[in-house]
């Protein structure tokens, strides 16, 4: 922590100021650099206590504090609405586009097919597909809709349009703002945690990401969303911001507010709140008090209104994948589920694995070289292979939606074509079993054919240069062999009803099993094997479906995904790509189980020079100088003398650098050979001759973090994590014996696990 | 922290033993003291350590540590089938015993009034209410079930059973388990927050506090179930801790089970598991890593699902108040839902007001020596007053259940007596508006003297010797209140079509105000009001309606609530009891923005005598002893030399006691005259004829905690509630200058609210 100017009114000795200015503000940090939370936090309290004094002067000065005591949730009232506009109009504009591959509407070229077919008044309800209205490609421009020509002009629109779509993107991405690729949660988890990455999440990325996930949504990719979502309602989150002091110029409480927003994004992206804000405080988040949680409901309530507002589906409901079954399901379907949760956890280390090969191979390789190029082909491998499938042409959350659904009387899907009873009197909702049709075993074969085709080709599309998230995927691959399986467990039962794993729980003619739900399974366990989240996952899929009856199946489900894709490998993809790209991320979830202490960690090391430090009354400004120009630490410790080496504080480089530069242009004497001093008494000038001494004691923190070279590092994990510090100082009976960084304890950590330290790039 | 046993063997120092046998186990802590949260950190990631060596050598110890790694999810299924279990049993004798202060079924006696008529062959569902196998004991004694005489009997014997039960419960309470009385939230946020209570949560605190809680429902007063059953939870956490040395062992663990079953507890209260969760995490836990989030969910799930197979409404809900609204709010609807929340802030100030003022007055007056008269009056007066107004006899969650409902077509209550109109063909669910009729004007008054009854009786039944849970209390009477206000509305807006205020939203024949939201939103604001709590209580009450919408009229009277009160004093009401008992709790949410200095509140003060420490190499042995003897502290600085006061270490009291008594017995030559070495090095003995040195660097940690005197107190208060400390050393230039405890930091806080220091009891 910072010294408080408090100090200098409250010490005992008689420091004069000698400076007229107050320091300009060194609070900001650089790029690539770590914050220091405890500082943050203490300047805000600092901040806070002023506002208070002030408030009693004046009733200006109440109204304004009361002003910024609401800041806080004007900022997230602000988020939300903006957050919740901004995905409805992606949602209408995904729609639009992706509809526009196929074809176009003639009463507006701007519906989509759904809007298109519901205002035009010649339809009902039943013949909705022969919507005049909207005319696909081949039927615009050569008048027949049906035959070889007209497949062959629509599947090339499709791949052309696709490549157009796809190439505006990367294109955007490249030439605007090269930080609105990828899904944004990896670097969302880095920044949270206290890292600065400028331009991260600034207008020109939320611009760009905006536009540009639209178009790679609409091109048909194997991706989703979701991951860009949260990425711009953080944009969002650091534009409001910019509007209030108390989060622009303090990063801690900045912090706070991103964290509100990672909620809100999730809140619109799937339309759950609650899951929201626990994937907040699951996943994302680093320090969330609970203030913040409150907040952060608040955030994900207004955008998820919002967003109802605006109402894209058109169906006025709030959740992306709206499901109602009606079974309950039984405890012999757990092993079914289980062995769901078997291949989620299989397909999450596949999927990590491979994508992070790939993406090594991207950074290290050519590849990397042609961006633009890459893009192009997977989009044109995608969209060559997509078409002919049914279940691969249209959008990947059509194709969930699809397959999360019960089979009522009314539906006309290919995998609601069963044989059904004549003797059936109505439709009814509570359908029993019914044997499988021969539209089901095609859409089986066509929907193997589709897992297939996503599994290998999301692995390639994630990490390309243009906003992917990879939710969407994860859970299609779920849904698509959840459904598999639904149906096979469906069939067996209603084939084989005497067999004893059935006799207990399906009767002939009962509804037992429901695919659709199978499908929700599978989806919980592919996400969940892919990200590792566990209650947020459970709670957003409890919000989609709304019964609390389903939720152990999926917690069976997720439970088993996390144990089986951890046995591979502790990380999930978030974290794997944090440390592909060697961020400094401090995991909260990593336990620290080794035997080593302070003092193996610390530098210097026995071979190094000794500890960069500045004692209190005999170092001459030009030392200081030298110093600074010679390291590039971050901060120099000052000790009463280099003999006896006891810590006083500790002074940062930035505000030395400043202090030095003022008072030689400011204050008159300060020459090269001038005695810094850091003490707290006035330094006894021995002559008069001697030039004027420089007093810095009020750039001195005299209260900088230390602990003992024998403490166990299992410790030093835990004060930096929880503390969020910078760096701590290394003592051993009052002597300083070295310093601890961030940087150091991260690099230890990845030594320990037998990994490249050098995966740690920045400080 | 500990001194680990392998610095013994890293350590550069050829420091042998002296003493043959490991030392005994002095990990326990004594009563009313505090833990050492990273202490117990530290020795459980020894103990995994171990086991995750032990686990290479042999099947068997794999095995073992695979039992190890699972022992925690045991747990949690075991906590939340007994939690499910006893408060299944428990609603079913609530159930019995509350119908049998009124009559008893003919059929079997056990049986409740709804069971019995259930059972019964003869009855309908339209003539329920004359359900002949069940008699009230007026007609069972007399044979007459009308007229003076009868209703005269029924009170009599209302008001005995009341008087019997409650005498029952406080005996019990005084005789077997004093801690069974109250709520028992404060003291187990106080016990999660790392404090000792023996016995708080032992088994005979469960059984007692189990049976009087079902004789303390049932006896009619003011006080609710919710509380206690977090109570009789975490008394099952506690009680399958001691299954596994892993949890029994150490006290941090054991809190993690502990909040994990403070969830189950209000996920089986409520029946709303996501809500259990946000609540220990907002409100009752202190240290919850995302690893006993995920656990917590689990055990709140397990509860819920075995509370639904025993099924004790009989309706296969899961949820206390099942309600369904068939109507939206308008945003108009706003206002008095705010009102609402301005009304749920002024009662729960004037609860915690009133009841921390009767408390204090029970504390100190002769009134507290008579719990058992006390509860035997309050009760006498609670059924006499209560027995007259059909909304006060029957219980609170069945007056609240009402007061939720919307009043459909075949409702039978007097609530629910509107003027229909004629013309209304058949019963609908969503009946337009209409006038009230004489039922409902003759409801209101009642309601209204329920509401005045129940606010001042809560009040004073709140912290009497037997359990008791003022969140049904709290919900009542925020529900009537809000049900007065809603109807008061409908008929408004019935009326008045034509005022401005409705004309946008209310037509003629619309059904536009739901009374039963109303009375839902004032349940929330109040319970608000009263605990504070946000997030958990929107969750919560989400839970039980299951849709979205309904968020925002609830958290906006949440918001308000808080508000409110927070306007009036910041603490909750456990809060005010954790104060009020003295406990030394370190609340996460106190802001301290005060500028005092860590050497402000260092012991020891100017004028006291200097800190007790020792040297590391010129203590002797009866030194030592007569320190211990003459002072209570918990433990003593070590340092180089009584003139450097150079810090090399902290030695706990409790293991230097039985260092010495051990090695007097044990090791030859150590006299009282012998010296203490706490060296690393071997000690050069002088003479010959010196006595035997004592080596006792093993126990000697030599990883203390410091901070610097200039350390501001609020990073100093942060440090202590992130990091769990005991104590703190103060240094400056590396001298040690005094010691922060625990106790200190607490007492410093108080004295800087203004507030009475001395109320803070232990250590």
């Amino acid at each position: 922590v910072l010294l408080h100017p408090y100090l200098l009114m409250n010490g005992t000795g008689n420091l004069m100021d000698f400076l007229d200015e107050p320091f300009p503000d060194v609070s900001t940090y650089e790029d690539f650099h770590t914050i220091d939370w405890l500082r943050e936090k203490s300047r805000d309290t600092d901040r806070h206590r002023k506002i208070t004094i002030k408030s009693k002067e004046s009733y200006w000065e109440l109204i304004k504090s009361l002003l910024d005591a609401w800041s806080g949730w004007v900022v997230m009232l602000l988020i939300g609405m903006l957050t919740g506009t901004l995905a409805g109009v992606i949602d209408l504009a995904v729609d639009w586009m992706t509809d526009l591959k196929e074809g176009v509407c003639l009463s507006a070229f701007y519906y989509s097919r759904e809007q298109c077919c519901w205002t035009s008044n010649e339809t009902t309800f039943d013949d909705r597909d022969k919507c005049p209205q909207w005319q696909k490609w081949a039927e615009l421009m050569t008048g027949h809709s049906e035959g070889a020509g007209a497949y062959v002009l629509n599947y090339f629109l499709y791949v052309l349009w696709a490549l157009l779509f796809s190439f505006l993107a990367v294109s955007l991405v490249r030439v605007f703002a090269p930080y609105a690729c990828g899904s944004g949660i990896p670097e969302i988890k880095t920044i949270l945690s206290g890292f600065i990455i400028r331009g991260y999440l600034g207008k020109w990325t939320l611009l760009i990401k905006t536009v540009t996930l639209v178009l790679a949504v609409s091109s048909g990719l194997s991706l989703g969303k979701e991951g860009p979502l949260v990425h711009v309602a953080c944009c969002c989150g650091n534009l409001f911001c910019s509007l209030f002091s108390k989060y622009s110029k303090n990063e801690g409480k900045r912090r706070e507010v991103l964290s509100a927003a990672a909620a809100a994004g999730v809140s619109v992206a799937f339309g759950a709140p609650i899951g929201g804000v626990l994937f907040s405080l699951e996943e994302v988040s680093y320090y969330f008090p609970l203030k913040t949680l409150w907040r952060s409901f608040f955030a994900a309530l207004v955008a998820a209104f919002t967003l109802r507002a605006i109402n894209p589906f058109g169906n006025s409901r709030l959740v992306l994948f709206y499901v109602e079954y009606h079974t309950p399901w039984y405890m012999a379907e757990l092993v079914p589920f289980i062995l769901l949760g078997v291949f989620g956890g299989l397909w999450g280390t596949l999927f990590i694995r491979g994508n992070i090969a790939w993406c090594r191979r991207r950074k290290t390789t050519l590849l990397g070289k042609y961006p633009v190029l890459e893009v192009i082909v997977i989009t044109g491998i995608t969209a060559v292979l997509a078409f002919p499938n049914p279940y691969t042409r249209r959008s990947t959350s059509e194709l969930i939606s699809e397959l999360f659904n019960d089979c009522g009387a009314l539906e006309s899907s290919q995998l609601c074509d069963y044989v059904n009873n004549p003797n059936m009197s109505r439709p009814v909702d509570d359908i029993p079993d019914r044997p499988a049709g021969p539209g089901v075993y095609s859409a089986l074969w066509q929907l193997a054919l589709a897992l297939i085709f996503k599994i290998v080709i999301t692995i390639f599309t994630f990490g390309m240069k243009i906003p992917s998230g990879l939710f969407i995927p994860s859970m299609a691959v779920g849904a698509i062999a959840g459904r598999i399986v639904g149906i096979a467990v469906e069939q067996m039962a209603y084939h084989h009803h005497d067999w004893i794993i059935f006799k207990n729980w399906c009767r002939p003619g009962a509804d037992c099993v429901t695919p659709g739900l199978y499908a929700m399974v599978g989806a919980a366990a592919c996400l969940g094997g892919v990200t590792r989240m566990t209650v947020s996952l459970v709670v957003i899929m409890f919000e989609l479906t709304g019964g609390l009856e389903y939720i152990v199946p999926l917690m069976a489900a997720a439970v088993t995904s996390k144990w089986v894709a951890d046995a591979f490998g502790k990380e999930g993809i978030y974290e794997s790509h944090i440390q592909l790209n060697g961020y400094p991320y401090l995991d909260v979830r990593d336990e620290f189980t080794h035997r080593t202490l302070a003092t193996d960690v610390m530098r210097p090391r026995r071979s190094e020079p000794p500890l960069a430090v500045l004692t209190q009354d005999s170092t001459t400004v030009e030392d200081v100088e030298t110093l600074i120009k010679d390291t590039d630490y971050n901060g120099f410790p000052v000790v009463v003398s280099r003999e006896s080496e006891r810590l006083i504080g500790f002074v940062q480089r930035r505000e030395l650098t400043v202090a030095i530069k003022t008072a030689r242009q400011k204050q008159d004497g300060v020459v090269s050979s001038s005695v810094v001093y850091f003490t707290e008494d006035n330094p006894q000038v021995a002559e008069a001759c001697d030039p004027q001494p420089l007093k810095l004691r009020r750039i001195l923190n005299l209260s900088p973090f230390t602990v003992t070279d024998h403490t166990p590092m299992e410790t030093v994990v835990d004060i930096f994590r929880k503390l969020g510090l910078r760096q701590c100082l290394v003592t051993r009976s009052g002597r300083l014996l070295g310093i601890i960084t961030k940087k150091d304890v991260l690099r230890h950590m990845a030594q320990m696990m037998n990994q490249d330290p050098e995966s740690i790039m920045f400080n």
